[in-house]
C-alpha cells in the first residue's frame, strides 16, 4: 500500500508541565499581546485559576480584561457576548481559559472580531479572510482536544443545530498543558471528558482520512489515555496520570484535526440531542459496537490492531482479531469503570425511539469519515447492539 | 513521578508523500523564495532529483543556483564554497538536498550567509544573532534526520574537529519527506544509514533530557524503522517501507532535537576517528551493549520497555527485563541483517587501542546525555564487552 501523504502544517505551539500556566503571561507577550482578553467560566474563576493567569499576564505588562460567562455548549449569544467584552476591553489577544467551551467561544468571537458578519458566515471550512487575533488555550479538562483544533463548535442560539467552523487562523497559536488545573474537577467531568478524549483517540485512528500523522497522534492519545484513564479516576491528584490524560487528550485533538472522528460520534449525537444523554456519556457507550462494526472493514482492523499495539493490550506475535478482542474488552472494562452506561436502557433511552435515533445519526457529518459506510439501517442495528 | 515539562516549539513542517518533490517550488514561493540555491552533490544530479527539484522550482517561478560540490562529512572549506556559490548567485532561499552532508552544508552556509564570521563562531547553541533565510530540507536518505534538527555539524578542515552548531532559525521550514527519492540508494547505504535512524530512537529513547514529547518521537520513529528496516533491505523499492524508514528517520530528528543522544554515539565516534569505521556501522556495533549497559538504570529501563512496546515486541504483561531482553534481541537481529560487525574485531579494530578508545569516548559531549554516567573506564568496559 502507497503511504497516504500529509502536511503536518504545524498550527500550535504545545507548553507543558506542572504550573506552566504561569507562562500565559510572558508568551502572551511574546505573541504581542497588550491587552488580553480572559474567556472562562464561574467554575474556572472559583478555583482560583483565572486569578493565576492573570496575575501572570498583569507581571508580563498584558493588560487583562474578563470575560467570565461562558455556559456550556456555547451558541451564537455566548459568541456576541464575549465579543461585546472584547470589544469593550479592547482586547488584542485571547486566552481561552477552561474546558472546550471556554476554548470554543474564544474561538467563535475570533472570527467576529477579526472578519466581523455572523458567526454562520464560517460554518464550513476556511471562511475567513483577514488574520484573527492570537490565542492561548489553556484547558482545565482532559476532554475535548479544542486546544490542538482549528475549529469552533458554536450552536445557533435560535435553532441550537451546532455549526463546525474550521480554519486554519483559528487554531491556538499556544496550547498551555497545566496538569495542576486538572486534578480540581469532578471525579464525572473527569470520567465524562476523559472518555470523551479516549473515543477521540480510537475513532481518529480508523477513518477514511487518516494518514501516518494523525495515526500517530491517535496512537499515542490512546496509548496515555487507556492506561491513565484508570489512574485518574482511583488517585485524583496523581499528578504524573494528569499529565498523562491531559497530554492524551492534546495529542486525541490533533488526531481530529487531520482525521476527522466516525460513526460513535454520529450515533452519540442524537443521543445527547433527543436524551440529554452528556457527550462523553454517549459516545462511551457507543464506541465498543462501533468497533467491532467497524472491524469487518480490514483498513480499521490494522488500525485498531495499531492501538492496541500502542497500548501494549497485545504484541505483534498475536493475530488482529486477538487484538480488535482485546481493545474491545478494554474500552468496555474503561466504560464500566468511568461509570458510563453500557445499554441504552441504562442511559434511559426508550428503545421505540431507535428508528428516530438511526435516521438523525444517519444524518450527521462526521458519519461520512466512518472507514465502513453507514446509513440509517447500519445505525439501527448499532443501536439495537447496546439495546 | 512529576512528569517532565517540555516545550514543543514546532520548528519544522513535515510534507510526506510519494513524489511530494515536485513540490518544493509552490513551497519555496511560499515561502517568498525568488533565487534558491540547491545545495546537493552529484550522485543526488545523477539519480535525476535535481533536474525535477529545479523543474518545480522554476515552474513556480523560482530561479535556481545549483551548488552541487558537498562532500561526505563536510568541512569549513565546503561551507565557504558553498557560500560563495549562494553569494554569486544572489540566492534569497536554500534546498538542501541529499543526505545528512547536503542538509549540513546548506545550514552551515546559512549561518555564514546571513550572520558573517566563521563557522567557528556559531559552535555551540543560538550563536546567531540575525534572521537566517529559509532552508527547504529534502532528504534521500533514510538515516541523519538533519532535516528536523537545528543543528549543523561542520568539521574544521584543518583540525577535523567536528563543530555542532545548533540553533532554532538554522532549522528547515519545511521537510519535504518523499520515499521515491530513497530508493534508488544503494543497498549498503540503506543499512548505514537506516541503521543510523534506529540508534537515535533508542538513544534519544532515554537520555537525562527526556520528555514526554521527545519520548513520543523516540518510540514512533523507534516502531517504524524496528518494522521497516528489514523490509528495505529485502525489498528495496517497496515503497510503503521506505516511506515508513524515511518517517521514522524524521520522527528520530525530532527526538534528538529535543532529548539529544547518548553512550552509543560516544563510543562509536572513535572508532569512526581512529579507523574510519562508518557512522552507521559504527554506532549500530555499540548500540547492543550500550542498552545493556544502561538497562541498570530503572528510568532507562522503563524508556527501553516502551520502545519494545512501542515496537510490538512485548506487551503490557511481559516484565521489564523481558523487554530489555527483547529489545536487545531485535537490534542484534537487526544488526545482523544490515551486515553491520558484532564485534571490535569484525570491525578491524585492534583490541589494543581498546584504552585509547575509550579515553576519546569520554571526552565526547554527547556521552554526558547518557543516562548512566559513563566515564573512560565504563568505556573499556563496553568495548571489551564487543570485543
Amino acid at each position: 500500500m502507497i503511504p497516504t501523504p500529509f502536511d503536518s502544517n504545524p498550527r500550535t505551539r504545545l507548553v507543558f508541565g506542572p504550573g506552566v500556566l504561569d507562562r500565559v503571561g510572558a508568551l502572551a507577550r511574546e505573541l504581542g499581546a497588550t491587552r488580553a482578553l480572559v474567556v472562562t467560566d464561574r467554575g474556572i474563576m472559583a478555583a482560583g485559576h483565572v486569578a493565576r493567569a492573570a496575575s501572570s499576564l498583569e507581571a508580563a505588562g498584558v493588560a487583562v480584561v474578563l470575560y467570565d460567562a461562558v455556559r456550556e455548549n456555547p451558541t451564537t449569544l455566548d459568541v456576541s457576548r464575549c465579543v461585546e467584552a472584547a470589544r469593550a476591553g479592547r482586547a488584542d489577544f485571547l486566552v481561552g481559559l477552561g474546558g472546550g467551551s471556554s476554548m470554543d467561544t474564544a474561538k467563535g468571537a475570533n472570527f467576529i472580531l477579526t472578519n466581523g458578519g455572523e458567526m454562520k458566515d464560517y460554518h464550513g471550512v476556511g471562511k475567513a479572510r483577514l488574520p484573527m487575533l492570537p490565542l492561548i488555550a489553556v484547558p482545565t479538562t482532559a476532554g475535548t482536544g479544542s486546544e490542538c483544533q482549528s475549529a469552533a463548535l458554536i450552536a445557533d442560539e435560535a435553532t441550537h443545530v451546532k455549526m463546525a467552523c474550521l480554519d486554519p487562523k483559528a487554531a491556538a497559536r499556544v496550547a498551555l498543558l497545566d496538569p495542576e488545573l486538572t486534578v480540581s474537577q469532578p471525579r464525572r467531568v473527569t470520567a465524562l471528558t476523559g472518555t470523551d478524549a479516549l473515543v477521540h483517540a480510537v475513532e481518529s485512528a480508523v477513518t477514511t482520512r487518516v494518514t501516518p500523522w494523525s495515526q500517530m497522534h491517535s496512537r499515542e492519545a490512546f496509548r496515555l489515555c487507556a492506561g491513565a484513564l484508570e489512574v485518574v479516576l482511583a488517585e485524583p491528584s496523581n499528578l504524573e496520570a494528569r499529565g498523562r490524560m491531559l497530554l492524551g487528550a492534546a495529542m486525541a485533538g490533533i488526531a481530529i484535526e487531520n482525521s476527522m472522528l466516525g460513526a460513535a460520534h454520529a450515533a452519540a449525537n442524537p443521543l445527547t440531542a433527543r436524551f440529554g444523554l452528556v457527550h462523553g456519556a454517549a459516545v462511551g457507550l457507543m464506541l465498543p459496537a462501533v468497533v467491532r462494526f467497524n472491524a469487518e472493514v480490514e483498513a480499521a482492523r490494522a488500525g485498531y490492531r495499531d492501538l492496541a499495539l500502542a497500548a501494549g493490550l497485545v504484541s505483534i506475535a498475536d493475530s488482529e482479531s486477538t487484538a480488535v478482542d482485546r481493545l474491545v474488552a478494554h474500552l468496555e472494562h474503561l466504560r464500566r469503570v468511568a461509570g458510563i452506561p453500557a445499554t441504552l436502557a441504562e442511559a434511559g433511552v426508550d428503545p421505540a425511539m431507535v428508528p428516530q435515533l438511526a435516521a438523525d445519526a444517519a444524518r450527521q457529518w462526521t458519519g461520512g469519515f466512518n472507514p465502513r459506510p453507514v446509513d440509517a439501517a447500519s445505525f439501527e442495528t448499532l443501536y439495537r447492539s447496546v439495546g
